[in-house]
């Protein structure tokens, strides 16, 4: 079951070892040096800010793919040093995230609330949107332009929005520079830069099947998506994400949980496929269109905690207080709607196999 | 195609003719007057609420099946008489209806609340609500007694819609008594007691087919459907109903209005189908799935329409406002589910069609 992608008549089946793994760790290792080069060049002036943002996300592309190998072929690699280098990585790319985030949470709530002023949204707004976690650079916030057409309410909840996430957005800025000059970043760089031509393999790795690893990465991963509530996700307008809209524990809904620990899972898979086929992997679309629709969940259930946090804030206007109410619910239909979608990816998936 | 649901081989073929017309109005007449009697004896005492409220409901019923009669089938009656009594009709089922409204809108928004504070939903109370609009005599706001699980914010929203809903209903049933009471009351009594015998065809009904009219009625109901969004609302989560959720304009959603004419239009059908078919009308489950879909869709609009307006109450609370704003989103997605729901029957409906 769980080793259905690995296709027996592949013809890389029988060469994928320890040495592929290697090659990987080294490719994403130098991909992770050569990024962090661009960043340093781009970082200091104003002009490089897009190439800079671009960086960024390439630094965290390559940490979260060594990352997650380490984890899913623990087995093949010198276990002390594995486990050394994780959580820095984990910290590395959660810190240069962060700025990030909040950017497009705030992107995402300011076209909320146009959207659900009935404003007409320009066409370049949408696409902003819809690439938003593809590509921050462009323009920035086209939504707080036309505040006129906003009621007092949704344009000062949009103000107070702002207000909050650019500041928390300033801080995770200051934050990620100060890590980048930090002692704990260069020891990891230094790390990687080993790593870029050296791999800690165990004696056993050059003649170990990376298969049955991957093969339990996937296994966990279908595990964790049979636990989910698919049933109920897949009948639209359950009306489940917002069954505790009003609930009185401001924590994240719990409910997401098992969504978010799938998406990490969807993750690490796609990785381990990347790491037995080498650069021949072909694209599954669904695998994509569902990792899609769980980072559509993430960043929708963040954002309606974002709404619900602002509400909160004191003496805000009932008018204010409202549309904050409004957009917290439309973010968790949002939710709600991801859920659909991945059970709409994940079925058809699963339906392909005979 | 408009004629797809009247069978040439139906039984009752060949004597559908104004007969069979002045038979439906007369046994709806008759209805209605027992429904009165009924009122009268029950309506001063309030261990007879129950039943007066049953025929409040079988008043309104009657009512609105000759209303709607005289109206598809104008070319056989006498067109004096009819223009002068439906007008009447109409004005007394509103009038009759509207406490009932009331009552039902508030147990929607408090159960809504309770369901968004993520509180246990007694059976009883879930089985309130899906029969809320078929027998309102069950018990009376059941979510109104556990208060203490919601938040202060959601426990003042519900407080503040049971204040404003009630007095609204208070007013109403008022209303509705003094309306019971009038000389304009008495005068359509009178008019539908002659009904009961004497149904004022013109001369040449007894041998106009029924059939051409009940079918322009029917193409009255496709036209309308073919022009709503039905594609939009056949894409689950298309967050089309919350389009206007913040909008400055206080006036219902415009685009709830077609929608709201279809109800309408599909009543008249359901009507000339019970003439056409006498008492061997065949159960039409999808019609019937379809009309309650559209009766969902009008509760909510309205419902949601109750708590927007409410948070224009001057210094409310932010909390109690964030809680109105939720519990408005809320119901425009139920609005948006309902259309769902519409279409999924509609289409079956149609598919069925050879």
């Amino acid at each position: 079951m769980a080793q259905q992608h690995l296709d027996p008549t592949d013809p890389t089946a029988g060469v994928v070892t320890g040495e592929s793994l290697a090659g990987y760790l080294r490719a994403q290792a130098t991909e992770f040096l050569r990024a962090l080069r661009l960043h340093r060049e781009t970082g200091g002036s104003a002009a490089g800010a897009g190439e800079s943002v671009d960086a960024a996300r390439a630094l965290r592309r390559s940490a979260r793919r060594i990352s997650g190998s380490l984890h899913t072929f623990r087995p093949l690699l010198d276990p002390d040093w594995s486990e050394e280098m994780r959580p820095e990585l984990a910290w590395l790319s959660g810190t240069l995230g962060l700025e990030h985030a909040y950017e497009g949470r705030l992107e995402r709530l300011l076209l909320a609330l146009h959207r659900l002023s009935g404003a007409a949204v320009f066409p370049a707004q949408a696409v902003a949107t819809t690439s938003a976690s593809a590509n921050s650079a462009g323009p920035a916030h086209p939504a707080a332009q036309e505040r006129g057409n906003l009621t007092v309410g949704a344009a000062k909840a949009g103000a107070l929005l702002e207000r909050q996430l650019t500041l928390a957005r300033t801080r995770a800025h200051s934050t990620a520079l100060q890590a980048l000059g930090s002692s704990r970043f260069h020891a990891v760089a230094d790390k990687v830069a080993v790593l870029a031509s050296e791999v800690p393999l165990t004696p056993a790795a050059a003649t170990t099947d990376l298969r049955p690893p991957a093969a339990a990465a996937e296994e966990r991963l279908t595990d964790a998506v049979t636990a989910l509530p698919l049933v109920t996700a897949g009948h639209p307008y359950n009306a489940e994400a917002l069954v505790h809209g009003l609930s009185p524990d401001p924590a994240p809904h719990p409910q997401d949980g098992p969504w978010h620990q799938v998406r990490l899972l969807l993750r690490l898979h796609r990785y381990a496929r990347e790491v037995l086929h080498g650069g021949k992997l072909p694209v599954e679309v669904r695998l994509l269109t569902a990792g899609q629709a769980l980072n559509r969940h993430r960043d929708a259930s963040e954002a309606a905690a974002a709404a619900a946090q602002a509400a909160r804030t004191p003496r805000i206007a009932p008018a204010t207080a409202y549309a904050l109410g409004v957009l917290h619910a439309d973010q968790r239909h949002e939710v709600e709607a991801a859920r659909f979608a991945f059970q709409q990816a994940w079925q058809k998936q699963t339906a392909k196999v005979p």
